[in-house]
């Protein structure tokens, strides 16, 4: 392995564990095995740039499968299909990671840290299969103002980090009772029943 | 303010900003202008411990607010109903904390902490008023497994948890579109759809 995917592997994985915050360059760079703290900063700059380094092939898998996923299958006529378009490449981009695969939960961490979290949400939302999805998605919920959906669109991007975090915690641990694709059905009908709810 | 009330204050509001794992007992006690490191471990005993001590008086304010709403309008019959005796007592606690408040950041960075997230879960989740609420959900879904109920469960932790989160941070920042009552109803709504979604 290279220095520059080493210290994305072990920054992953670092991150995850301990919170963004919490991690150090000079610890990254101890861990992967470099003598000088300064490696980070020459390969990639600032903390954010090495977020967004870490998050962009998984981002790019994800995007991959879900347009792999829109030609194979079609453009779905239902929210539930959409739902399925925006969980599935995700669920399917972890299962295929493997029961050691970080990202999901350093992507949960790096979403609540204040100052980051701007910077992995826009790059995750804004790849062009998301936008795509999301728009079939306030298409079939024409009756909702523009601020619910706006809020269901909050509340979908947080159920699936956090509940995909959780399901890589527990995969880690040995502790899961459920497999990726059954957390994919459990988000898919849980994503349904909250974009098709009625406002009181 | 006594030492007690100001290191808890001042760590609320450190983890709230940092996350939990980035902020040392040094950096707490200095904030708190205590000049003896050992201050926290002499009165809070370990982490967990001082996790526990910041969340036990908002817990027991939502406790019994929640109490009060089910003794001033009776236990209701419908599942809106409960998700509302589940949801406002906590949307009303921070709407009475006010735009400083930092509660719901903080247990939102705990919840994302892999070692202490266990201790807020559980300390939140196992008042009584917050068991007999989510029984009550249950009952009104006898359709559903117990493990999607689960998953359900865990998922309405979450949102509320994290949204709860933004909004507080919105207030803050002075960027919030919406206020506590409209984050209460956009939650409830969301809630009984997820609840009441049925399983492919």
């Amino acid at each position: 392995m290279k220095t520059r995917e080493r210290i994305l592997a072990t920054a992953e994985q670092l991150f995850a564990l301990h919170g963004v915050a919490a991690v150090s360059n000079r610890r990254i760079s101890e861990a992967a095995g470099q003598a000088n703290n300064s490696v980070i900063a020459y390969h990639f700059g600032s903390r954010a740039d090495l977020m967004r380094a870490i998050a962009r092939p998984h981002n790019a898998d994800i995007e991959q499968r879900r347009f792999a996923l829109l030609a194979a299958s079609g453009e779905p006529d239902t929210l539930p299909g959409w739902a399925g378009v925006l969980v599935r490449p995700i669920t399917d981009h972890f299962a295929a990671l493997g029961p050691q695969s970080w990202y999901a939960r350093f992507a949960a961490q790096a979403s609540t840290d204040p100052a980051l979290r701007a910077v992995l949400t826009e790059e995750a939302l804004a790849t062009p299969s998301t936008q795509l999805t999301l728009r079939e998605i306030r298409l079939r919920t024409p009756a909702l103002p523009p601020v619910v959906q706006r809020q269901r669109t909050d509340m979908t991007r947080l159920l699936v980090v956090h509940i995909c975090a959780e399901q890589e915690r527990a995969r880690h641990d040995g502790t899961a009772d459920a497999t990726w694709e059954e957390t994919a059905e459990a988000l898919i009908d849980a994503l349904t029943g909250l974009w098709m709810a009625s406002m009181r």
